[in-house]
């Protein structure tokens, strides 16, 4: 049975010592409110949430006769104590009952709760994100009705896009809303791979439905939003009548087998048009952009948790010796973290880790600056960087975090593929991150077709020059120089590319194509090694002012040094791909891929 | 529901054009058998085992409480048709029933049962490898007892090596054996992890068991290789009394569901010995070393029949628009065959999967060549050859048949996670490949080790001759020089890493353990290299000499390109990480790995 452990002191040295949030002077940065909340979220989520994973993903969802939908035992309690705890509300405004703490605590949070339980994490996470487009785009009207119970989690939200025929083309879009004429309208289609669609957790769940309106002009120009909950809810906000929107069926899914992923039907159910009609893409992506960062972080998530118990098994578990003599002569075997492969694998995923934890924290604050600083100039740096590193901390942070997640599978060797162990849980869980909330294809074009060219390549450019100064910077440390060099390296990589880019993709889009995913890789390694450089620099100074805790901070010099020698390297390999165009990618005929 | 179609056009090219079997004369050889047996073993595939695969791991196989194991509906019939049909038989040596042909066709119909259903090809497929050391190192009244019944499948086999406490360290090993006195021995001990262990497809099982004799030597040099099997056979062949083993469980496993993995007790259970007392390992490795090949195929084979799922529904999936403007206006939206990153996905597969099928089909004729070949020479360099490369099959071949069974079921979106759709268990079948028969780090360790040294390496000085050869010529050939001057890099690269195990592997062993992997990867890219450069140079031949069927040789000279451009590029990053050596890896010790 495995085990999880909050990473709070690593989550610590990040928010305190590299961001310094408390300098910030955001409400709820300091120091001491940080400490706390970590600390409680972390013990919240081991005690309560990690207990849950195994069983939940064992007993998985059911769907009685009627349409109901039971999750596994113990969820229902877990979240009613995850509500009275106030993890729901801890970075919702306070206009709406939340506690208005830092973003960069909520993401903080939500790592936690998602390596304890990725699938009861997606109950509320997904609710985030209907929350910020109900307060971006909706009425006062729906916001005062619906916004506060699920802040609260009183109520959870779901995000309702995907049809049979319709995936990553939104402009095929089917469902139909026909006005009431009383402001309401009535909803009818079917919608699939809707997660938490239907559950037990809450005694009402507020959809958020993307459905065409009578002459709606063809494709994406032609969608607008809805808010239908599944009760309806009296102006007092007193529960009514159910809707006429139901669960259909629940998928059978590889993994997060205890979050209920429904078929849901809507049969002319009432609802409310969020935002402007035919503009419901915009106020979709509101949504889509957070629940991507979040994604992203659930790669993470289970990277760290995978990672904790091929740790705790490489510790423990003897087999063969060390190629350099017997560590523990007296023993029959030594501990397999004697051997170099093994620790290659278990530093590959610290060095992601640590590098991936700092660059989704470093983007919260991001978050915080682009709404709270004084300064345009950060505000829209701030923006410019959210945009541009959303993609990516999607795309290369779930590759990477499935990755991870099958290399310390594969520290337990054939023990790690028994069910009883947990391992696989891991692994195939972490793979919907990879697919959902957009595939990583198209999270590869985002950040090439549309991140990139903005603004004149503002974003890419702040990137390149913080990268660049932090090399020059970091170049004056010893130990550092090296990781600043292969860093430097890497970042050349990068403005080579999007120089080829430039040079290559407008006559030819195919060739931006045919580049994104390589090019959305290199960017992931060029942001962790900026990360690294700033965790290097914190680390070296707190050694040298003696800090306590020294076996920290020589690690994360260790882990840096690492970094650098191990994962810069492939930034010029893919480099050399993309800049192979998309020739021999785009030469075969449809019926030249396979003959029989 | 996945289907399976054999690539029997692809196994013709490489075995009649590129290898040129039929050259060699060894019997079974020609093109008219060889086209014969790969058609009709496709259709085996396909129409027999092909339909039982999504069922089978549906079901799993279940363990009555005396011990006895029922396989999935239809997979007893499956194999006596498996029997009747000869494919037990075929490439096993005639002088005990087999038909004798060549071990090059053994290896593509392993291919075409594995991609068909893995977990059934594993029944008869292990005790291919029992036989192998049955004939190496039984007595004749051993080999005369149970060969032929194996050979026929009548009776199937079973390797029996970990232990609870013993793993890849072989040294572990506590299961022991007492002798009789009447030439037989007493087994008493667990075995785990025993695929086909018991099951109802045979009426016998032959277990082939390491185990301690008394005052046997510690670790490996104390151990010997048994008999044992399931029912006691007298002397005139007829089944006696059942032997004291049995299965105490069965695993619950990510995969290969429909393979009967259990724990083995042996109480007491009466067995004989294979070979000399405490020269075990050196049998088991006869056995190990043919299913490493194996699996290195199965590696393959999960790819292959996930590729071909994941074109069929990249060309009838509708989802987007061309980059360049919508292909098939008359559309709502074009297949997802126009979007150059799902193509990247499909190139990536099929440059890999047709390279690797040359590969383990060339080996495989080394093989050959090592027992019947009249010229020493010949002899010894393919003997090098397997050895050298029976490692990079299995790892290299498995760590990228897994990735690509990952990348096609990211073809399929949100529907490669339902597991109706089947794309899932490719990816769960194609995971146990990286770890049985020798974890793959235990490859990198067996490449690096031992295979590297050996006769003052001996082996990769002839494949760097070989691969030097090969680019010199291609060269001359337009269509592939690009081709051969990535791949004579990427052999540069190789040679660099080889000497730099050379110069700083002796003096610190860590610095080989590190770069062990890194390098297999580099010998997997290399050897590819030279499988390209192969076939695009018949497919070139054959063009110009107008050969019918041109779309299928042009094909593989755009693959030849597109492998080039996207797989060669690794071989210098790998190297790099490489020789960044062991410093950062070993530095840490086990408690600054992570901090609570």
């Amino acid at each position: 049975m495995p085990s999880y452990k909050a990473p709070t002191r690593d989550v610590r040295f990040i928010v305190n010592e590299v961001l310094g949030l408390e300098s910030h002077g955001f409400a709820g940065g300091s120091a001491d409110i940080v400490d706390v909340v970590i600390e409680e979220a972390g013990r919240f989520a081991s005690e309560v949430l990690a207990p849950l994973n195994a069983p939940g993903d064992a007993a998985g969802c059911t769907r009685g006769a009627d349409g109901s939908v039971t999750t596994p035992a113990g969820f229902r309690e877990a979240h009613a104590r995850f509500r009275e705890a106030g993890w729901a509300t801890l970075s919702a405004p306070e206009a709406f009952g939340g506690q208005g703490l830092s973003d960069v605590l909520g993401f903080a949070v939500e790592e936690f709760m998602s390596s304890a339980n990725q699938a009861f994490a997606m109950y509320p996470g997904l609710t985030n994100g209907a929350v910020a487009a109900l307060l971006a785009k909706g009425s006062v009207e729906l916001q005062r009705k619906y916004v506060p119970r699920m802040v609260s989690n009183e109520w959870l939200g779901t995000m309702n896009l995907t049809e049979p025929q319709c995936g990553t083309d939104l402009g095929l879009i089917r469902t139909r809303a026909e006005p009431r004429g009383d402001g309401s309208w009535a909803i009818t289609g079917t919608k699939i791979f809707i997660s938490a669609g239907e559950h037990d957790l809450t005694d009402n769940i507020i959809h958020l439905v993307l459905a065409r309106t009578p002459d709606a002009p063809e494709g994406t120009k032609g969608i607008s939003l809805f808010v239908v909950p599944k009760v309806l809810v009296d102006d007092d906000g007193a529960l009514g009548a159910r809707n006429a929107v139901s669960c259909g069926a629940l998928e059978h899914k590889m993994g997060i087998h205890a979050n209920a992923t429904c078929v849901m039907n809507y049969d002319g159910a009432t609802g409310w048009m969020v935002g402007e009609e035919n503009k419901g893409l915009a106020a979709m992506f509101i949504m889509m952009n957070a629940a991507r960062l979040g994604v992203g972080i659930q790669g993470l998530s289970q990277a760290e948790v995978a990672f904790q118990n091929a740790l705790a098994y490489a510790r423990e578990r003897r087999q063969g010796r060390a190629l350099t003599g017997a560590a523990e002569p007296a023993e029959k075997a030594d501990p397999l973290l004697v051997h170099p492969d093994v620790r290659r694998m278990l530093m590959d995923a610290k060095a992601f880790i640590e590098g991936m934890r700092a660059l989704y924290l470093w983007v919260g604050l991001q978050g915080e600056l682009s709404d709270k600083s004084a300064d345009e100039t950060a505000r829209q740096q701030a923006d410019d960087l959210i945009g541009l590193l959303t993609p990516v901390i999607k795309g290369y942070g779930t590759d990477k975090g499935f990755e991870t997640a099958v290399a310390m599978q594969q520290v337990w060797g054939g023990h790690g593929y028994i069910v009883e162990n947990g391992m696989d849980q891991f692994v195939r869980d972490a793979r919907i991150a990879m697919i959902y909330e957009g595939a990583n294809g198209v999270q590869a074009m985002d950040l090439v077709g549309r991140k990139l060219a903005l603004n004149g390549g503002r974003a890419i450019q702040a990137l390149f020059a913080l990268v660049d100064a932090e090399c020059a910077a970091a170049k004056a440390e010893p130990r550092l120089a090296d990781l600043a060099g292969r860093v430097e390296k890497a970042n050349g990589e990068l403005k080579a590319a999007t120089l080829w880019f430039v040079q290559n993709g407008l006559a030819n889009p195919n060739n931006a194509g045919a580049g994104a995913y390589p090019y959305m890789h290199i960017v992931g390694i060029v942001a962790l090694g900026l990360m690294w450089l700033r965790m290097g620099g914190v680390a070296a100074r707190a050694l040298d002012a003696g800090a306590g805790d020294a076996a920290f901070y020589e690690a994360k010099l260790v882990t840096a040094r690492y970094f650098g020698e191990r994962f810069t390297p492939d930034a010029g390999a893919l480099r050399r791909k993309l800049e192979a165009g998309s020739e021999a990618v785009m030469a075969l005929p449809a019926e030249s891929f396979w003959f029989g």
